[in-house]
């Protein structure tokens, strides 16, 4: 349906990636795959270039850090404007992660870190300033995120 | 409160790891931070044995990626599971975050990928047979994930 | 309670045409109805006129026909201008079905097919600029229209 | 994604069939896209063997045809029963149409015809028998369906 | 569609004996209609004996009345047991009025008085006891009943 | 706490006219309670002076009178229009009770008559434009009205 | 409608305790109230002995005192047990406080300090280790008790 | 995390407060804990100073006392002003508590004690003249308040 679509080459390489994106290096996935170095490298720049990969990321358990007011606030954002509130709660401090819900309520999920109750407050403060709605906020206990196995099989 | 807290260089590298995992080696750390390489390479180890880095992870734009059905899946997990089983669902095949929300409804967030909905199906059905109660399925339109700039800053 | 009520031979034409819209003839129905074909004929053009039978559709199943973005979007219209809103629901690109409710809050039902994420982004702006309030959005997993039984029955 | 996927022609049969699927010959559609008479007839049997065609439904204005408890149900169905139960749900007598919901609550929408309460309450304790939790119940005003423009669009 | 239908005389004595039933005689009534009194003494009869007149009831004001706790308790039964319970709270000491909702949750409404928080609780473990499921309670602020003046309309 | 509160004499009279409030006149409560007719008569005019009784209904079973759209209307007032709003709501063509429920939101619940779906609309439409906030609307299956036994019984 | 209702003294008693506990001494009252303190003594005895004063408590600053995950947990206790299983949920250990609410669902508020997220976690899990069903667990900001002023109304 | 947090003294001192704060004089905590009585006053001192002890309460049953409409209003501050407007309630006449929740619905609890409806209605009016949104009125069936035994654990 879009041109441009990921071969079994590059959903192998994203496969191999989701598992260590730190310490798997070009050279070992070339070696996993019987690919050279170089063709990695550019299959990465090119899903880099696309936008499909959009960064790496280290995984951090915050409670365990200090951190337990570790906190999902889940808002709703006018549909028109739910794009551009969901990049602009990025911006405010303490905010760790955000995901953009394709739904009318309930439709902007914001990971965000307080200090303190006053510094959870206020960057409540700074969502609602934005014009987004806060409807819940929630302790976050734990999260883990996973390797996507689809990307090893064969679709036919 | 807990002893082995981070301290400023800690969280200095916990920071510069959140830019960017793959690429921002500890020789940059240690450059920026005025320490040696082999400081920054055990600290970070430690981070990692202590629990408190839990991985470097890729992000994927998965709908520029072909894959239009990443889908958020919200449950609830009897209180006394909760954690259990939102550890068993990182083993349903498609499932790529779990999130563990410390609350009696609404508890276990599920990130997954269909290809199709059979697929998406199938995944819920697994969800259900381990005991997780779906309440809502929604598809996500994008996530940014971005770094904490509170381990930047003085604390006290 | 209505002048112009259906009779029992309204009903039955009614339920044969629910079977299959498309292959079941004027005359196939005056055959098993022991009328002429003319008969059944203006029947026909009766219940249309009247706006009773509003039309004849093909029922696709849009999943196999490679649209899996297919979807419910449940809205809120205001009750003075919900049939209004309904009626203008219709109009937008990729609505294929819009049902009115009879209440105040989750009242407007709209399946919209979207082919791409950005598209039901469209969809849903469209929806929400014409005064709707979007609710909610869930992928349709199946559907199936059945005739009505009742039709055939003796009411007395 | 899947092979098989419809082509332009297929697309452009649907559309028209969308119209009025009961006075639009193979004939009248060969025209509009310049092909054969048969050759539309053989993409109809295709479309109809695969399924992706799975019917011809007449569109009736219930209220005006005098049966003004035209009801939607909504119930949540557990998630692996789901697909098997809006099955059963079509067997009940007066239900006009089902609908399955990708979700884990408030996932089988069920369209029923009650001449009076008992007749609704009858309905009702079906569906409940079947294994359907029902929700609620809420009289539908008006339903509208329409073709789908975007078999018409070009996708490149 | 039911025989035995109302008549506009049947509908203009209902209209009257709604404006105050306790001290419009049938004479009032047949002085108004043009009849006679034993026609209206009849006619008044037969619709006892139909059940459509169910009784003849005080309105009282329980708060004025020294009741403060006059209560509305929102009940969930299961839709085959509705009727049922619905029927049973009646007996329950405190209940003072009852009404059945044709959709699957709060669909038991229950008026009921309690002296004290301790006959309250009693009443609500009573509905308990009998399977019903107690959703919510709200002290009634207060309560009109007014005339249904369609019963004075030409309805052709 | 109020002067003026009801004695025995007064709660056993309501209970005798809630049994029946056409049928029983003065004299038969009077014999049951060993009283003239005078102080009976006496005592329910002053009851109805100080609005304790504020009048005697007839009570009708609209579904088997050929009503069955006898719906229940929840609204949202504000807190501080709601007394306003629900005397308001008497005066619409087709209410026959309002009741104020003391909360903030689903505080104002409206019984109505509808002839049919226009007729409905139309009720909805004059609630929606006094101000009323229209939450849901479902069908009212049944209603009982019982008396309250526990005016009979010693308060000591 | 009880006896042993408070007179204007025992409020007054009240009144002047709810302003400081601690510090405020029968001798404080009696001077204030004109009469001699062993009098007040009595008093304050006969209004514990009933139970109407049921302690006195000091009101902690929590999020000061460095335990910011001060919790307010909501819970659904059985209709029939709610008594006695918010009586059960003072014993677990971290909870400072329980409010039973005379409803069905989200009726017993409990109050708890976490030291960290597993403390809340075994909170959690011994509620629901003694029957309530854990619905809601949000972070208390701040709380203030303030004294009633209708103790010192004249009530007539 | 913050200078001057509690140790294990002051831990202990806000405990046996927390007993009885009426009658657990300085003297009293000294003995336990073997220092000298001024030792535990200035400590006492400081705390209230700091603001970690904001007071002394009487805990008074309302229903016993004869107060049956003691009630949980629960409203929705907007987040930027949850603060301010938590405080403002409590100058509400009959207002007995205020709690501030962190989230952006259902955010403010108001305990108050209304002697009559028209009392309660005054509170609710009052409450939404300030600018809170009520969403829930329920009658406080009991309530408990426990020492917090954290405050005697060693939390190394």
């Amino acid at each position: 349906m879009r041109d441009g679509e990921l071969d079994a080459t590059d959903r192998s390489i994203l496969y191999y990636l989701q598992q260590d994106a730190r310490r798997t290096s070009s050279n070992d996935i070339a070696e996993k795959l019987g690919l050279s170095s170089s063709t990695v490298r550019t299959r990465i720049n090119k899903l880099e270039d696309e936008g499909i990969i959009r960064g790496y990321h280290i995984d951090i358990d915050y409670d365990l850090a200090g951190y337990p007011l570790y906190t999902k606030i889940i808002c709703t954002a006018p549909v028109t404007e739910r794009d551009r509130l969901a990049n602009e709660a990025r911006e405010v401090h303490g905010v760790t992660a955000v995901r953009e819900i394709m739904t009318g309520k309930r439709n902007v999920y914001v990971n965000a870190i307080g200090r303190t109750h006053d510094d959870l407050n206020r960057i409540a403060e700074e969502l609602d300033g934005l014009g987004l709605d806060i409807v819940d906020e929630q302790i976050i206990r734990d999260e883990y995120v996973c390797p996507y196995h689809g990307f090893l099989e064969d679709e036919d």
